[in-house]
């Protein structure tokens, strides 16, 4: 099918997903590029491809639209204007709980939650969890600071004073990292489950969190002492990696 | 002084400095908000301040221009317009060599850059060198993201061959991260001096450089086997960290 109008029903209706609310609305959103489609392909609903016109793609079992350049420019969210692009379902949520989560206290930058999921995946972790006030999921800048983590890993919306509550039903410790009352992260002993919380840019983990983990953690520093926190959680996480 | 006009020489001055060659040229570049001044004060120099008519600070010791709005927004190049500027000389290179070092070659995200920066102050480290191609050091974004470590470690731009040869003449094992003929970072040795080499967020550190290392280190993954360099680097530098 091809498309060369802005105005066509189908590109007034994936403009809209560039907004939450008609993310939300519709429980479907756009990735971009073609990295980002192959993962995608692994483990979520695609529901059709927008190419632009002339450009090749091996994607040829979907539904597919081919665009002409100015719908794709007004299609694609990025500086560097997509090829090609996909529309997809919404993400579940897990059926099971796993062993080793990160939680993410409202955690704001896009780019933060993006590459904690990302790194989350590459070190065995079962899941990623952000509280009610963190960042959507579903922020263009987000999905792609996963580099398609996103869809292998799952990550989910939960209240996390709840989701503490069941990682102590489930006898898993929770570490939260805190410069108050911690222990060093060196002298963490590595165990086979834990639930790691890591907070705001500026507030970092809020204190009714801190109230109930079991353990703060506090990573060595030499001087300066500030760390962004994706940073901070690449650590702690390498630190507690599934062998 | 007060400037009322977005058509003032000094105005223009400024904005010019929103770009790399304006800067270059007068060798200065402008910083934004309370904290990141408050820490340039301490290393750099601070030629003068800007602040949005109305708004109290504490640097009454520097040359002050209050500004009206218009010509605020206009000189401010974050989304949250500031309240609060500097224009500051570039910052010289360090007169010794140290022990400690990360080497960058050709990282193209002033985020990455700048959050590495901030990693290596926290971690003791004694300096940054950015290779040839890497990002501009001036970048907005950039300097934000360093969160003001940038002035209180040296970071310079120096070609990394010539570099590795420093290293190499003052007996300074040189480490780049790969995946290939790689030691896991867990079994490296911590040691007491060492360069860390991190290379491009697509290609990695380049096979010159690579061939000039004398160790390889990889970071254990569990899956997915992908990871933001600055994380990365995070990771790295933590486990060399200064104690």
């Amino acid at each position: 099918m091809e498309i060369t109008s802005k105005t066509n029903q189908k590109v007034k209706q994936w403009v809209r997903y560039h907004q939450k609310k008609y993310r939300d609305e519709d429980q479907k959103f756009l990735i971009e590029g073609e990295h980002l489609i192959e993962e995608a392909i692994k483990h979520a609903a695609i529901e059709c491809i927008m190419v632009r016109k002339g450009v090749k793609h091996a994607f040829s079992s979907y539904p597919c639209y081919v665009c002409s350049d100015d719908v794709m420019d007004k299609l694609s969210m990025s500086v560097s204007k997509a090829d090609i692009m996909a529309c997809v379902s919404y993400l579940k949520a897990p059926m099971k709980w796993g062993n080793r989560l990160v939680l993410l206290d409202q955690v704001q930058d896009p780019g933060n939650v993006g590459t904690i999921i990302r790194t989350a995946c590459s070190f065995g972790f079962d899941g990623v969890i952000l509280s009610d006030q963190a960042v959507d999921l579903y922020n263009e800048k987000l999905i792609r600071s996963t580099q398609g983590a996103l869809f292998h890993i799952p990550v989910w919306r939960q209240s996390l004073l709840e989701a503490l509550e069941i990682c102590h039903n489930h006898q898993i410790p929770v570490y939260a990292t805190s410069l108050h009352k911690a222990v060093t992260l060196s002298d963490m002993k590595r165990v086979s489950s834990c639930a790691l919380i890591f907070g705001n840019e500026g507030s970092g983990v809020s204190p009714e969190l801190l109230a109930k983990s079991d353990q703060n953690i506090i990573i060595e520093m030499t001087a300066f002492e500030s760390l962004n926190v994706a940073v901070a959680a690449g650590i702690c996480m390498y630190h507690f990696r599934k062998d």
